[in-house]
């Protein structure tokens, strides 16, 4: 629509070319430097180096000012690749396994346009960040002055997913992908000799009832419509068979899609595991840390107008479950407000392969869907 | 050994009397009469009313303040006979299903002879106490000044037992038999719907929660060599299955034969459920009582004494496991030393019929045993 | 919008007369002579008496067999009524406490401009039904042959929904309100008397660790975003506080949206409860039955576009979380395609007044909305 | 009594020898060396190797074949000495914190007065086994033919016993140390990512019910009177707070005093950790091993006489709880009759010091009696 086919081919190409130097979160060097030759070819002026190796560029037209933010990801994976292609990682060890050149490829491609030939009025600027998989890359370039430096008036993120019909977005309101927070809970007992339990408090026997008891949470204090996950991963106690001992550790995390089931569920982890410890005769320490927030599409209006102005209507979906996976483009939507949607790659008669599995690959042909959503989320907003 | 065989064919038709008009609990009239007429008959004086139907007679000689007490009880069990004999009970639904018709028989055997015929220094006491079976009889007769009224320096108790060989006696230092206490515990929780389980906090679950912590008690805060029981024996919460209820009663038993041990849990109970009633939203009422007391052999000496006097040093047993059943004789043992014994009821040959069946009669030729054991012991305490 | 000012009057006043004389479910015998009157006034034909009370009217117009069927219900609650209006109940301890007097109201309404001015190509049915609380009405018309003897297309249904704004209608596609499974769990255990813990299975243990573990269900069996409610409502076991007894019941419900969730949970409370019983030495005897049907809107297509022509796009809801309560038309919905709507009735100002409280009172203003989305309906579908 | 001044000073003196060369389990080979030159000074034959280092001497007299052992045992502790004593130990590190250098000793000083001077009828062997603590020395000795080389009738062992007063003997019938059990589960659930659950089959949760469930071997399959001790000690599943694992591990001991509990334990070890993993989904695999097993005092007579040769009346207790700690020397009473005494060592005025301490050395003046009761011991039996 937008694009022409010698630029379709043209970004297939660099997509390849990307796809051969993965790197994993914080080292995406080479391939923030690939980025940055591509923004320099069209004249789009950026900074390279917010969060280690991310990059803001920005298009400038009219003088209003408002501004949008759309944002790729850059960092690929520690997964031996298999997928078979003739431009596979030349990196052992290390592949594009979620897609993320594709991300920023369909964003490069859009920048063009944006640049070249999109008339509007304000400011769009192209976040390209590192370390989504884990590493809160998002969170990094906030704390090193995203939104002090730069005024962003809203955000969006899109991504791919093989799960769904090719073309196919998946936009709905609200949190779409949970928080995620960790807890760590020490129970202190009191050691002894097997012979002598009387003379033990047993902690491996406290850490048994407050896993049980954990369970409680889900059916006691939250709303059964809200959907969550209080899972406890590890469990550790002991080092042999006749001696108590003095502590026992277990640790899990928590998802969640709304911010008030967050809160019940923190301070009845404490509430719990304190009031059995101390019941049983010992006693917990517990750590709780709120790792990623919920991602909680606040304002979907623009993106949706976007969306329907890119596909046809049988290939919107707003009404589907949650992820219960996190995102760390959740950081950037507690600043702004924003949209985070999803983009189905699954073409039919094909194989579905998952994220992060070897044989996957990004699928080429969403370039220029992802690239005419983004152009068409500029006119919506900005004209 | 002291006794006639007149005298002893005398008191087993005596015994077989008392057999035919069983009597429950603090209804012991008829047989407290017939007691009261063989006092009189042998010239005892005696004081009838004691915890409603007991007895107590004395007979003093010589001039020495010292004083024992031995102890038959005179109740039946609600319990509809079958055992065949000719003098079965002509009560329905009543009968002398735990030998206490051979126990006052025995003793009255014994104060003919001690009356009669034996010379000693002091008063010996015949206690003949209502209610053993449940009704705590022995405290009716402290609470209305059995102690008060008569200088009683030593108490002793003596009974049946069909599990152990004929002519058998059970002797040991210690706890001998386990105290009992009650506890309930009312679990308060918050009703709602259940569909709206986030607004309830379900007792249910945290009387569960409860009933398995109690187990920590046992291997947590017990020395493993402290025999004990503590049982959950009654739970009760809700009334419909889709209201969560308000409040779970759950009710048990500790037996326990030492008072360490005793405290230890009884602390526990309190603690364990409220802290987990606590740490799970909700809360806790706790009712605790002592119900009887350890029955505690505090000085054996005379006792055993006495035994080697009437029986083989084969039939004497010294190393055995403790009862978890209770006795109201604890009461008495709690005011003054003495001991409790077992005498072995089953003969070589004759199918072993235990207390409280519906088949069970006393062995009439424990009649003897028994009287010589008293007349022994008085012998050893006041001669 | 289709009735007079004088027709909505005169319905205010036939809902006022219906709310005097409340009837318990399946004893609607007057308010169902009260609709017949009024069947007949408008010369519409019916049929009364499925689901012992239940009514069923019809109009049919032009030549198409196509059909659709409109419910309301009209049972009212064992609640006394303090809602302080004139027209109050006037049958002691019995109460139009959830507006069924409103609903049936508003489908007359409709059935007075279907009958007389509406255009329309084929039959629509008007259902009357008996004990929508907790009667399973909807079930029993079933039974007595509803949908053998009356060809029926497509189901709608209404309720009016205190909690949100007047005149807002929520609709959404899929399941809305829960399904209402029942189980009973009988654990079989070994009676002893509580002095004899090992010659006992505690069944009441084992009931408590059966309480514990159907909570895993929850967390390893469904998928995070699959609402659903496990509750145990009802436990029970034992006499007295020293008889450990030979059994325990537990009793409760689980609430599901979807059928493989239930179909899961059922498998797991079988599974679960059986090995650990089994594990613990004992068993369980499970009973296990479906009380309600999910409600699942199969197509809210129509249903959607009558009340877009009802009322404004600001007043139509269709991203909410579904009820975890249980709604008798779900078996109507297991027969024919339809849907289920709330439509709000709370206006600004006015204080909310819930569901089922004494001090409840139907909105008479719902009474024209109620009736011109019937009528659009029907527009919508048979024109 | 048999031992003259000079003797006494002599083997204190050589004690102390020892004590200053302690050696760990199975390196015993220095005070191994020192008692076979006592042994060749006292002229009595012996055989060294035995379980690595042990010695197995002998004194035969008169025609007699009857035989009876009496066993000291050679091994230190991996403990810093900190007694303050003149002859402490010259190994950093190791010391003999449990007396086995006195108990060697008296074994040693009674060799030479049944050797010099005892008239008896029979064999006497005098057993210095490697490897008390902790290593099963005794099943090493036995592994190396110790039972088959030499005829063994009756095996005896002593032990020193800081908790009781100076010169007392413990001595009882039955089960006096109890066997130790050990138990490895592993629970297999199925690993997923934690947002995942229902995809995963939790092995910490299924864990968590196992460790409450087997409390109830205790309340629900044993006599309340069988002293015992089931503990869980060691715990671990799990790598992260976010993946799910596969299994987890649990790890305990058992500890009992009689052969019927013993195998109860077993068999429910097996049985509940088997259905709660089934019932949740999960299955377990049990390692479960005898390590000792319990030191059962089969025949006590000769000891009794013995001790009452040896001691006051007054100095030998025969009613005490077992202990819950376990003895190697329960191998040799497996295979043949037998009997373990404790000896008290505790003076009055002296701060009591236990086994197993920094501060703790064996009381000089046991090696007297110690040495008093073997020689009445052969006495007894070989006379």
């Amino acid at each position: 629509m937008f694009l022409t086919n010698e630029q379709i081919e043209y970004y297939k190409n660099f997509r390849h070319k990307l796809h051969q130097i993965p790197e994993l979160a914080y080292n995406e060097k080479q391939t923030a430097k690939e980025v940055c030759k591509e923004l320099d070819r069209l004249n789009i002026d950026y900074e390279y180096g917010l969060g280690k190796t991310g990059i803001v560029a920005w298009v400038k037209k009219g003088n209003s000012n408002k501004s949008i933010a759309l944002r790729a990801d850059l960092d690929a994976l520690p997964i031996e690749e298999k997928s078979g292609v003739e431009y596979a990682s030349k990196t052992k060890g290390v592949m594009h396994a979620c897609g993320h050149d594709g991300h920023t490829t369909m964003l490069l491609a859009a920048a063009q346009y944006i640049k070249e030939k999109l008339e509007f009025n304000g400011t769009v600027y192209f976040i390209f960040q590192p370390a989504e998989e884990g590493g809160a890359g998002a969170k990094a370039m906030i704390e090193d002055g995203l939104f002090d430096k730069f005024k962003i008036d809203r955000i969006y993120g899109l991504h791919n997913r093989p799960t769904e019909p090719f073309g196919t977005f998946l936009i709905k309101e609200g949190g779409v992908m949970s928080a995620i927070d960790i807890f760590k809970i020490k129970i202190k007992g009191k050691s002894a000799h097997s012979s002598q339990p009387h003379n033990a408090i047993n902690p491996i026997l406290i850490a048994s009832h407050i896993v049980l008891a954990l369970k409680n949470i889900s059916s006691q204090s939250l709303n059964p419509t809200s959907a969550h996950v209080i899972s406890v991963a590890k469990i550790s106690g002991g080092t042999t068979f006749n001696i108590i001992p003095q502590e026992c550790d277990i640790e899990g995390s928590i998802r969640v899609l709304d911010k008030s089931s967050q809160e019940i569920i923190k301070s009845k982890v404490h509430e719990i595991s304190k009031g059995i410890a101390k019941g049983l005769g010992g006693d917990v320490e517990v750590d709780y840390e709120h790792k990623y927030p919920i991602t909680t599409n606040s304002d979907i209006s623009y993106a949706l107008k976007a969306i329907k102005s890119t596909v046809l209507a049988q290939n919107i979906i707003t009404n589907f479950n949650p992820s219960m996976g996190s995102e760390d483009f959740s950081f950037f939507l507690e600043k702004v407000p924003g949209c985070y949607v999803w983009l189905g790659s699954k073409k039919e008669g094909k194989k579905m392969i998952p994220l992060h599995s070897q044989e996957y690959d990004f699928e080429d042909d969403l370039i220029e869907i992802g690239a005419t959503y983004w152009i068409n989320l500029v006119k919506e907003e900005l004209s």
